[in-house]
């Protein structure tokens, strides 16, 4: 005899394939499920479907969006487009509030021990975004070896274009310690040391 | 504008609802939602709705069950009767394999401080269960105030009934080291000590 009855058994399998979800948090989710009345599970049930019939992605940018298009997009002038990785990026520049032009989400970077190459990302449709009202590209990969030869990539793509080509900085995090710096970074926040 | 469209916030938010899950965490898995496939994300939805369903509470025991009255109630001798707090902890003592009769699930613990007496736990209906048939009662609540509070409650109502009431033994847990065990537990398993 199994220990967990079937739909309970089933339940914990799913919520297992959420990311950084073993069993044992599973089996929590699953009994929070349990006790929660019909109209509760109902309703988280049809968010899940919800959610994904009605999310898609910007025919423009990439982003997730309900409609063709999404509101970034439409809204704002597309002097200068910010390249990022995935759409969870957007929502971490949006939340500075201080970026008002468009993005460009990649889904994904180039990694070639994963078998990604320059034509698995949407490099492609972003050079067809680049005509000359475009000023400035923003490349706002993540710092790791892969965001950083994905820029460099673009980057050299870009730039016979006449376009800017900016890359977010990198150094020490603010609030944190020099002595607990990696050295890396902190070889970096060295060599781009400005004069204050 | 929100940052997240209206499907995603409303997943986020459902997500949130879980146990120990904050908005960080509710976002990778709503993500995680929209990269899974329509079947995937059908399946996912479905299984919680089936669990939601299918599992109800066994007129017997209380534990959770797909019919009538639970496995193990229907399987096993009710000699011995483990009282327990909740349905996940039939789960702990049944990975075990070593207690071979039936359980009791209380639904909660009395606990003055929440507004939980005895006639909002399942007492009534644990008395009900102890027969002549019946040898031993092991009250295996969690060794917490309330649960002490409850196993101690409980066993005076049902030693008149001539029925043998044990409790789990307190004491140091199996690898632990002296010179971190709570004071609390050191001194039950000292007055707890047994000869060897």
């Amino acid at each position: 005899m199994d220990i967990f009855i079937e739909p309970i058994g089933k339940l914990i399998n799913q919520f297992s394939r959420l990311p950084g979800v073993g069993k044992k948090t599973a089996q929590r989710y699953a009994y929070k499920i349990i006790g929660m009345t019909d109209a509760e599970a109902k309703e988280f049930a049809e968010a899940v479907l919800y959610c994904k019939r009605r999310v898609r992605y910007c025919n423009v940018c990439g982003n997730f969006t309900e409609e063709e298009t999404c509101d970034i997009c439409k809204n704002r002038a597309a002097t200068s487009i910010c390249v990022v990785k995935e759409p969870k990026d957007v929502i971490a520049m949006e939340k500075l509030h201080e970026f008002k032009g468009v993005y460009h989400v990649l889904h994904g970077v180039i990694s070639p021990m994963d078998g990604v190459g320059p034509n698995d990302i949407r490099i492609k449709e972003l050079l067809a975004r680049v005509t000359p009202e475009v000023k400035e590209v923003i490349m706002a990969t993540n710092p790791d070896v892969e965001g950083e030869a994905t820029a460099m990539y673009i980057a050299r793509l870009l730039k016979p274009l006449g376009v800017s080509v900016t890359r977010l900085a990198h150094g020490i995090p603010v609030g944190s310690e020099l002595e607990y710096t990696d050295e890396v970074t902190l070889s970096r926040a060295f060599t781009e040391r400005k004069s204050i």
